[in-house]
């Protein structure tokens, strides 16, 4: 029910990925008169009488919408009705239900966000906590350093993902107090061969593809994400406005447009979307509130590819051995 | 001497400056066989057999180059003869020995590193503290607002520039407990007119330029401007590469070139370089380490209109009023 359009793109969305994976079963949650345009043999209708608002305070979804879509989508998931849940809703609401519903992991205090952002060399780095926790501890980012390691491991199919701590500089005596402590026990954890810890990487890395794995607060992460997005915004809003300029300008875009297109492919966040709620009893996935219908198969698609790759279960395992540093 | 091209960028800059001001003085601080090239009747060699290094951990630079050609140049800002200093040169030694040197103003506890990143309007938005603290509390944040103020009071002749308070959002009762501090005293300073204060703004206002100022620590402003410069990279990298794949491609990229040109000098970050170092009893500007010709002459050019507007003048007025909420 979620997000900026609504059913009117998730919808769709859901028609053509079953349309895909001939095995997937789809409940759809929500009010029945928005979601009655589906109509196939492995979609189910589950219906919610609430929906969460886009501007919903935190409180007013999770004490006065009891019955909301996303409420009852989390339950499904925590009765094991489901194998993940996927919404395109409010963020700090999915988060607050998901946690009151399905609970954190044993040895996980707080639960992150993981989105990976597209990096030069063509993959994407794994980056958390983005703005779930504003304000970390230590063995919170170690939390996180577990939590995305074994997200990539099961979704990127890597060996020994690295992780790398996001800093001001690259040299060890950097950052703040906090910085510095997690900084050795993400190195302990390393030595415990239970992460694989690179070091220092500094903003300019996430782009580079220095590490798999990016690991911040909540509050750096959600700033960094917001302003990458405001930039990528601007660039594309002055690419268009020099190519629409004059007749001129707009033949140009004529004769450039295949290599703008491809530019396009290459960059194009909707590729990724899907952001991964880790550290619960469950799989949720977080698709951006802006998701057009391609945007939202891709969080559709990765919900299907953590199932089937019991990323769970995987989760669960390397939380469990590094529980001790915690 | 400094920076990543030493006096090969910055000796030519030098004379291209003098050309264009005709009062313009200039005291170049190095080694006499490194700057002999110029030859200006306006332009002054002092030799200074030292020179810190731009990978000089702060300590090195501090106590075993007292003779460097950046402390000297800073001397010659505290003797008052010179009105500003410009580097290019390693930031951390610079922001500790002009803080050594120069010391800060009354009621200002730390200086701060303010630079404008460019934004959709056309214009710049002044962010700070870019690196110098990377622990603040409200009070510093405040002083910040305060610095960036008259800052681009002076500069940008802006009568009242609005200050934003970088945030996870926009909602007043978004952020850490430092955060809802600084909101509520940034709004103090505003109700007693000595800010103009806008609220919170989250990482993309910066590069939709919804207010003037954005002020935060060092720590989340250092990530963010890393970041930023980190997709603005990979965003050139893969223009080129994909104008560049072909025969077709590379003939796409001569008929949108004059399209191509337009775009890059809007977003041609050289056009904003010099970063003001704020808060000290003298005028010190940072040009980028990276910066060519052309970027250099942007940092003098700052540091020029920096003393002809006075600007150290009216930071110390708006501290002085200021001083009460510090």
């Amino acid at each position: 029910m979620g997000g900026d359009h609504g059913p009117s793109v998730t919808v769709p969305a859901c028609l053509a990925l079953l349309e895909r994976h001939a095995q997937l079963r789809l409940l759809l949650v929500g009010r029945s008169d928005a979601l009655g345009a589906i109509a196939h043999p492995r979609a189910e209708l589950v219906h919610a009488e609430e929906v969460v608002a886009m501007d919903d305070p935190v409180e007013v979804a999770m004490r006065h919408k009891k019955r909301s879509s996303m409420r009852i989508a989390l339950e499904l998931v925590k009765e094991g009705r489901a194998q993940a849940a996927v919404s395109a809703g409010n963020t700090g609401a999915l988060m607050a239900i998901a946690r009151y519903v399905l609970k954190t992991l044993d040895g996980i205090e707080r639960p992150a966000i993981a989105y990976p952002l597209p990096n030069v060399t063509g993959g994407a780095t794994t980056v958390l906590d983005l703005g779930a926790n504003v304000d970390c501890t230590e063995h919170h980012l170690l939390q996180f350093a577990v939590l995305g390691s074994a997200l990539d491991m099961a979704l990127k199919s890597r060996d020994k993902p690295s992780v790398g701590l996001l800093n001001i500089g690259s040299e060890a005596i950097k950052g703040n107090d906090m910085i510095k402590r997690a900084a050795e026990l993400l190195r302990e954890a390393d030595q415990k061969s239970l992460i694989h810890y690179y070091g220092n990487v500094e903003g300019n890395d996430i782009f580079k593809g220095t590490t798999d794995i990016v690991v911040c607060d909540g509050f750096v992460g959600n700033v960094t994400l917001k302003a990458t997005e405001g930039l990528a915004s601007m660039v594309s809003t002055i690419l268009k406005q020099e190519f629409s300029r004059n007749a001129f300008t707009r033949l140009a875009a004529l004769c450039a447009m295949p290599v703008l297109n491809a530019f396009k492919r290459r960059v194009d966040h909707r590729r990724h979307n899907g952001a991964a709620l880790l550290g619960l009893r469950g799989l949720v996935f977080k698709s951006h509130g802006s998701a057009d219908q391609l945007a939202f198969e891709h969080a559709l698609s990765k919900a299907i590819d953590a199932a089937e790759h019991q990323l769970l279960q995987k989760i669960q395992h390397r939380v469990q051995q590094a529980a001790t540093l915690f």
